[in-house]
């Protein structure tokens, strides 16, 4: 089996970051996905440097995936839509909440092309309330969820965005997890669901377990600046930067012992583990004039050799060259006629049943536009009419 | 049905966040989720206040699950792990690679108790190379995977953490994801097989699509400074902070008037979406000095009438009382006998077929040890037995 999603048909009418890369995943995992793109194509193709509409982003949130452009505008197109939902097994799309009702594309519209579809709706804020019709962006559901809040400035208390963006990645995570699970429970009553995600939900419920934590028990929530305030366990070497925690007293008796600093040992600010989280500070601080005194390489020899959990901060080239991301495979050297030589990351699980392979380039703009109608039963001249009218799309050839 | 995963049962010997936070998402939609716990509880119980063995992260890592506090190293105790394993559909660890095996818990052994179950490992940095015997925190596969890199400070260079533990809560989306795609693919087959997911890779392919997209292209990964040190969307308005932003024209045109400068339509360096990228440091230094003028509430109000994505930047104590959170019900209100009155989010992933239901509290350590020996098949009296030799143990009545 090429994956264990292998036999299910996506049809994904989602764009940007939210919707591709929850699909992709299930891509990743055999899954037939295909893209349905207006004639324009998504707008990530054309964000960034990239070749032949085909963004780093695009390449690396599309992979695996086969393009359709469509003209959901024309009745033709949408019959396409509609005989080709009549073959999948789940329908996804990302609009705002409301707009796939205006197109046609509702959950009872589109159940009626396919009964036992899986409808799956990702939204920003949710399908109801005061923000639900607003537009959304990444950095929103940053400064909505907490999380601007928790990576605030540790001296002036300035909020602080994380420079990736994780709540569309995280909601994708969380999107592809339940329509996963709603095709297994499909497997076992023979009836399709309605699967709701909206990125703030999602990173509420992600971030709780320790980022929000405070808010568990009423009446503690002034504890919340307290975590916010927490130090960065980064260090400063002689030739660069590393990180090294000792939380245990065995951790923390190598990180003495490692360090040549067995006295702090005998240090009572520090002889229990509570004793070190409350005079963090002081810790930190004397770890770090000690670290800065020779390099990330010999430190993280002499810690190793003290099971004292540490390691370099790699910037992001160094990736590529670390041992233990070699070890993994865990980021792969692909060639493409087209593309050229480029990078994708290896998706993260493996499966024991379904050895990786190498995955297919995200696809060009309508590349399987002509194929993708042939399998669905358009005749040979039909699709050549179809093109000519502009309903679809292939790239020049 | 319950929830999607309902009839499903994982035994789960994880322990601190990582595997406990995938196994209670399978918990949340309806599986059977069995905590094996040594008898000394897991770690998370302790650290931080918390009531009862509860802390708060134990308490959302933990919902919907039941505790079965177990001696693994006396024989008995093995017989029942075996005994349980024989009735479940997934076994889950997170031990550092090789130690399951010591146990006599590597696949084969329990793949013989139960041949088609799901075997899950999660480990640290991958199960083989120079990094996969290593003790692993959370900040170090930050350090690793450049997410510390991606967050640097933008004056000095010098990396920073995420203040919240993405890594460890980032494998438990992909792993649970996995296993789902595991089950789905064994009611189809019948055959188990063995799912892998190392923190580290999780890292590395959640980060990819924009965060290292860098990489993406040899030869091109110069650019990678660029990004690191883009500008934060956070604003300080009169009376707080909050983030505003305009990509396309229409958003640009919509920020220009709500803020009252439809001058800077006529400003050149601002009149294509790639130049107000080029020139984003000016742009955004004019944006904060006529946002910093007038209320968050203010700015909302006018920038919302223009359908200019704009959020006020919520602390974390801020978000009970949002309007959107409340109209999403995300953050629930509850009550345990023993807890008290808690709070918990609820699971981002609605379903139409399993209308949400509030959760299970976090057990007690070994709270349903005696009611699943039961099931399993051990009488009462064998059950009084085991307890009274330390085998099993449940809480105190």
């Amino acid at each position: 089996m090429a994956g264990p999603l292998e036999g299910f048909r996506v049809v994904d009418l989602t764009s940007m970051i939210s919707g591709p890369v929850a699909t992709q995943l299930l891509a990743d995992q055999g899954a037939d996905v295909v893209k349905v793109e207006p004639l324009t194509g998504d707008l990530v193709r054309y964000m960034g440097s990239g070749k032949d509409g085909r963004t780093g982003t695009f390449l690396s949130s599309n992979r695996n995936k086969r393009s359709l452009a469509l003209d959901l505008k024309a009745e033709d197109g949408r019959k396409i839509l509609s005989r080709l939902v009549s073959t999948a097994d789940v329908f996804v799309q990302n609009f705002r909440p409301g707009t796939a009702e205006r197109m046609g594309l509702g959950e009872a519209a589109v159940r009626a092309m396919r009964p036992d579809i899986i409808y799956v709706s990702i939204s920003g804020f949710g399908e109801t309330g005061p923000y639900s019709k607003k537009r959304v962006y990444d950095p929103l559901i940053q400064a909505l969820s907490g999380l601007a809040s928790i990576q605030a400035d540790r001296e002036t208390g300035r909020p602080k965005m994380i420079r990736t963006i994780i709540p569309d990645k995280l909601t994708a995570m969380t999107a592809a997890q339940a329509i996963t699970a709603a095709l297994l429970a499909r497997a076992r009553t023979g009836e399709g669901q309605h699967v709701k995600v909206s990125m703030l939900d999602a990173m509420i419920s992600f971030l709780w377990p320790e980022g929000l934590v405070q808010l568990t028990f009423p009446g503690q929530e002034t504890q919340v600046s307290r975590a916010q305030l927490a130090q960065d366990l980064v260090f400063e070497t002689a030739d660069g930067f590393m990180t090294v925690g000792a939380v245990s007293d065995s951790e923390w008796q190598g990180l003495c012992a490692a360090l040549g600093q067995e006295q702090w040992l005998e240090d009572e600010r520090f002889d229990t583990p509570h004793k070190r989280v409350v005079n963090a500070d002081a810790r930190l601080k004397l770890t770090q004039e000690t670290l800065i005194n020779r390099t990330t390489a010999e430190w993280l020899e002499v810690l190793d050799g003290h099971d004292v959990p540490c390691a370099p901060i790699l910037d992001r080239a160094g990736l590529l060259s670390h041992p233990q991301v070699q070890a993994n495979q865990a980021i792969e050297e692909l060639e493409d006629p087209l593309v050229g030589p480029y990078r994708q990351p290896r998706p993260a699980a493996r499966f024991s049943q379904a050895p990786y392979q190498p995955p297919d380039v995200a696809p060009r703009l309508g590349e399987q536009s002509e194929e993708i109608l042939g399998e669905i039963g358009y005749s040979e001249s039909e699709i050549a009419a179809l093109r000519k009218e502009g309903v679809i799309k292939g790239p020049a050839l």
